[in-house]
């Protein structure tokens, strides 16, 4: 191949840095994220953590108590985004929360089994790494961790001019949790008559935004602007972070877990109820809900006005529920109990039928 | 605030697929994936997944053998991405391998403090959701974890068109190990005297491509043009994947490990040997290397040429060696053995001498 390298070229030196890569910053950066860090730590994380390759945590505290809880000890792990809700975040120039969806997004989805969270990992991709802006995403997710009862154990900040336009930036992100075997959820164990208890959304949470910003765009509504059936700002409302349904669910799990009264459990997400609830369900069942039984918050009927069906939005968005119980009918009333002490405010919203793992709205 | 979806608007009704969001390839693309996941599959992975929500992994088929191999199981996290190396992948329309460095970045850390490698989650962001043509990361993904002897237990799919342009895309990896505390390799114990065991790299691996894509730029190499002292194209040479070393690691640690020969392990990454080897060391230690004890593959002198300086070549890149280890001096020469019965070509390259943390060359 040809290059004029070989006649010793006149330019001058390239660096990593000329490159648009500053280390010295990153150096900086990995400083101030580890404060965010060590405010998640509890004692099983090892303050003693050898070599800084990787982050460690210790499966329990004290040996005996973790081999008594865990007899056959199952590891569970899941990754997620936030999807273009960072977009708005971006363009609000607000990323103190975007974060709490971060974890929330990830955190939502380990409980569904039944697990307890442990440790979480976080992807971040910037155009520019810089730190004083950053810190505020890194602090988001600290706090989403702190909510969650989980350990912040390390991250990677990927400066990548070339691949994110100036502004924008990724984020991504790693949980993992543990649970019994004998203790996880079981879909088969699902039967008709079992009641389904729904947990308030927040709003919008963090999926679907791919479409709420084309509906505002196409509208041309402004972020900015107050609105008196939302009660706050267009930007307020669609950026509002995702519920973290940790405490409320490990609280029905610790109480109910001997009595086997859950069923079935769902985050529900991109697909909305149809699409979420249904991966709770077994072959032979339907969950049928009563569209009446829940509130649906404003921002909803607000962007279906902007221009799309009833029946879009409820295949996309959550429309007021942002998780689920299928729980055995005895035990209904109790779980309510429960969530409603801790402040909660859960609802009856529909029932097991015979069916074929659909989720119908009536 | 002002719209004007009061007075029902003309418009057609947006659905999440005119948004750019496109649910049924994706759940094509979740069928599609299923299969290379199940290709990395041990006896850990339960068979049925319950849920859905989240991937499980068994931390032993044998709750018996699991208590008795590990009395205080510490977790090892960790998560990294590939850089833009994925640009030149893109650029050069060969997507196969860019999956081996993702595992490879984040195993590779991994191992470093003593771990075994347990399962692996990956996260793509794409412009565009293609199924066929993003077949092969994922594919490559699953190679890299049979190598690493993990299972990819799940992974995150992320179509985002207003963040990501036209045929980019962006990759992220979690993984997971375990080992026992007291196994775990503790840089305190690095002494004067132990000796510096190197790993060849396979080039430049993953680190340093917003230099490496820079220096070919400003010089107007060409990716597809022969070079005959490379023996390859430019750009085969520097999309050739990075090295898993969780097999040789592996072997040696299991050998040495009530021994503890291996006093502290390395990863080299961005930041060359000069800021990573230096995490393995005491504050006490100095590493001194001698430069002239492995050979430099042609592709840094070649890049080197294109117009940067040697300190500048050995503070971005592993220059050839990818893997370190620290070993008593009792034992270096069983190390060695052990590598190269495995058919690794191992170099000792320098030793530990009294210091300051610091990495010197000689």
């Amino acid at each position: 191949m040809k290059k004029t390298a070989g006649t010793k070229p006149k330019r001058p030196a390239l660096t990593y840095k000329d490159a648009g890569v500053n280390i010295d910053a990153n150096t900086r950066w990995v400083g101030a994220i580890e404060s965010a860090m060590r405010g998640t730590y509890g004692p099983r994380v090892p303050k003693d953590r050898h070599g800084g390759f990787a982050g460690l945590f210790r499966l329990d505290s004290n040996p005996k108590l973790f081999q008594r809880n865990y007899k056959k000890p199952v590891l569970v792990g899941c990754t997620d985004g936030v999807g273009t809700k960072i977009l708005i975040a971006i363009e609000m120039n607000r990323l103190d929360t975007i974060g709490i969806d971060l974890v929330a997004m990830n955190v939502n989805d380990l409980i569904t089994c039944g697990a307890e969270p442990l440790f979480f990992l976080d992807y971040l991709a910037v155009h520019r790494l810089d730190p004083e802006h950053l810190q505020q995403v890194i602090e988001g997710v600290a706090a989403g961790c702190r909510e969650a009862g989980c350990a912040l154990l390390g991250g990677e900040t990927a400066e990548m001019p070339d691949l994110y336009r100036n502004g924008d930036l990724d984020l991504a992100g790693f949980a993992v949790g543990v649970m019994e075997l004998s203790g996880g959820i079981d879909p088969s164990r699902v039967k008709v008559g079992d009641v389904v208890i729904g947990l308030p959304s927040s709003g919008v949470h963090s999926n679907g935004y791919t479409l709420v910003r084309k509906l505002i765009a196409r509208a041309g509504c402004k972020l900015d602007q107050h609105d008196d059936k939302l009660g706050e700002t267009l930007g307020e409302a669609v950026l509002r972070p995702t519920r973290i349904y940790v405490r409320p669910v490990l609280a029905v799990m610790d109480r109910y877990r001997t009595k086997k009264a859950i069923t079935g459990m769902a985050h529900i997400t991109g697909g909305g109820l149809m699409e979420n609830l249904n991966r709770a369900l077994p072959a032979n069942c339907d969950a049928v809900l009563k569209k009446s039984s829940w509130p649906i918050p404003p921002i909803f009927p607000f962007l279906q006005e902007l221009g799309t069906t009833r029946q879009e939005m409820f295949r996309v968005f959550n429309m007021g529920i942002g998780y689920v119980f299928i729980v055995r009918p005895l035990f209904a009333e109790g779980v309510m109990k429960v969530l409603s002490k801790r402040g909660e405010k859960p609802l009856v919203i529909g029932k097991i039928e015979r069916g074929a793992q659909r989720v119908r709205l009536r």
